[in-house]
């Protein structure tokens, strides 16, 4: 939950003990969306439920996390629904585990980095989501025999292609692959793969998304820009 | 479900009967995914978890259904996760509401026309979410002093803007809006009363997405070019 | 011409004298490009032959000029050729008016700031085209009924829609148009007086421009973004 | 000059004879534009002055030959002005070699393809601009010795990374290397050529263009989409 006053928002768990220059925040056990916790200085912050777009700001970072734009695209594309069971690599901060999570699926992700997976196992914590997603710590290339039966294969490492290579047998019949890559060698590469692999309704998709501005003197695309994140290939298992 | 052999693909309920080319279908009331029906002349069909996307090409259409990129985007950028509370308007054929549903939120929506809204309540119905949205008949600005108490807002109708409006009241603390237009004029409107109502983290996103060609000559993007869909207009309830 | 010595670029004319910390450049009136000019404390200087985009970089600013991506796409849809006599408005920095000059044009253009004029007049004579761009300080608005003849039209103010309105009388037959605005409902009105006024061909185009990186890791569209110029709105008088 | 009577636009040079279902049509060798011609049929054409677009238009094609927008871009990046010596390859349609050569450059363009140049140098006579360009048949990588001392070099060839590589010698300090090309890995390799041959302010540009559409219920831009047409990779002799 995000315990919020004035300019102030941290994302918190029930029992957490947080020393701010406010004073000592303890969350109780049983704190609800909407209540008011006060720190032993007086200070009150409004507990509130968080949303996706939360995670993406408050959670502790080791690594560039996906954008939400880029996780809503590939909710979109896959059709993620509650009662999913994912497959993703790497886990990273782990914000799109923590979104397809929130949305019911079951995750299991990979993270090669053993610190890096500890944070992110803090951060499914912070997210309400610990039980539905399985932060293993190794490199999903070593594993691959014994995984099966996934909806959704999720990869944002640079071995994706060779993890796509064996989504046939990863996969549920007409399961989706998301790939993301910032580069074309790769996405291209991750193609090639897909295709030798069987799989269906290849493609790879670029996204520019622009900010407008509405101001007095008319309306236009913001002048600032926003640049290139990744390429996101999407496959499916055949039926 | 999906019942699918060879190029034919049906969206059927347990329960439904279909007459075909290929002779007629009746699908058991304890149907699962993997099983195999067979028409009374032999032809098999294979039983077939239903995804999102299967949504958007199976569905029976009102008009034109918002894309899963669309989807998707107000997804990521308002964060949808089980448990949701979502108003939305105009229903139209419904892909969103199923989408959303699907991801575990409950769903109140809103469609003018009758016709319309008994289509979509039959495409409810095949994408197994019935029990999550109620499309009721209506005008949604007619109802804005019933409802209260949602955690995402989703509007695709003309009148938009006029809803925003109220959104402080309709949402719950940080809720979200989302605003979809194909028009420049009535998201500028929509960004207005947002401004006007308090909300905050006003943004009118535009999404341009190309597909990648990965030739044998090289890779570039797609000559085909993908035009515009509608701009999101997004939008949140203080705490 | 430009003098450059390592990093230091000096745009002069024959005969200018520069005081420098390099010591004093004197630009005598028969240089030629390639030539080098010593400072009187012996710092070298090469003289080079100008090009376009120097012009953009070199020119005293008034204002944000148009950028060369911009103007190229004026001279590409409007087909700007040696002997072509266009009339402008607003000069600005007049970097618009000396590339369509040194593309063999005339030009006569009008600048509402007398002293904006000024510095536009430097700035032609620095580019060596004075004798082809006119000008002349005033709003266009008040000397419509003594224009015409001209093969192009190009508009960078706020009232070229009450420009566009008397194209056909400004312009030769299948003369063009070329209105450069940011914002989308100056473009709009652009439109609909052109069409009222009879003109063919109209269009409004909006162009976004991003640079690819090329790196070790691989290719990828840049994260920096490049942001809205304005919209280029396209109309031709009829024969 | 265009020749035009109703809805039917005839490219044709003084002198010209061309039989149409309306009557033949003779062209005298001293026509102006806005005179009128007959047929022998008493239909009457006007004659109009070309410009730019109408090449693109008109111009018998040998393939698909490069567009307005492209064009533009390559004429404004590299500041195209008459008097500019451009060494271009390979020809093509020849539009861009008639832009440059209306814009007061003269060219020597190499194309490959004796029929190709056969049609360009027709094409050539049609604009008006045979004396300014020279259409070559042969590859321009067997005679980069024999040819210096350009302003521009524009390449739309497979192997314009070769002639990249050569560029220093071909060009004048501080002249310009315009390279078009559909695909990322031969941009890339342009690239990496530039950069060893010594060239400076190498960037390669993509460029995304749309039109508006401004209808009675607002603004928006096209679905249409428009597709990707070429990488323009630009890069700069040092002084």
């Amino acid at each position: 939950m995000l315990f919020i006053s004035e300019d102030r928002e941290y994302l918190l768990s029930a029992g957490d003990r947080l020393e701010t220059d406010l004073g000592i925040l303890e969350i109780p056990e049983d704190v609800s969306p909407g209540e008011t916790v006060e720190t032993h200085l007086g200070t009150e912050f409004v507990a509130r439920k968080l949303r996706g777009p939360d995670l993406f700001h408050h959670f502790e970072r080791t690594g560039a996390p996906m954008m939400p734009r880029d996780i809503g695209l590939v909710m979109g594309h896959t059709g993620i629904a509650a009662g999913d069971r994912v497959l993703d690599a790497g886990t990273g901060t782990g914000v799109l585990s923590a979104y397809l999570a929130r949305a019911g699926a079951t995750v299991v992700t990979y993270e090669q980095d053993a610190a890096f997976a500890t944070v992110a196992r803090e951060n499914m914590e912070l997210a309400g989501v610990s039980d539905a997603v399985d932060v293993r710590v190794g490199d999903i290339t070593d594993h691959l025999d014994e995984l099966s039966g996934f909806d959704v294969l999720t990869l944002d490492t640079a071995d994706a292609p060779a993890v796509v290579e064996r989504a046939p047998a990863l996969l549920r019949p007409a399961g989706f692959v998301a790939v993301y890559s910032p580069f074309v060698e790769s996405s291209h590469e991750t193609v090639t793969r897909a295709r030798e692999a069987g799989l269906e309704a290849i493609e790879t998709l670029e996204t520019i998304q622009r900010e407008m501005d509405f101001g007095e003197r008319g309306s236009r695309p913001s002048t600032a820009g926003v640049g290139h994140t990744g390429y996101l290939t999407f496959a499916r298992n055949p039926v």
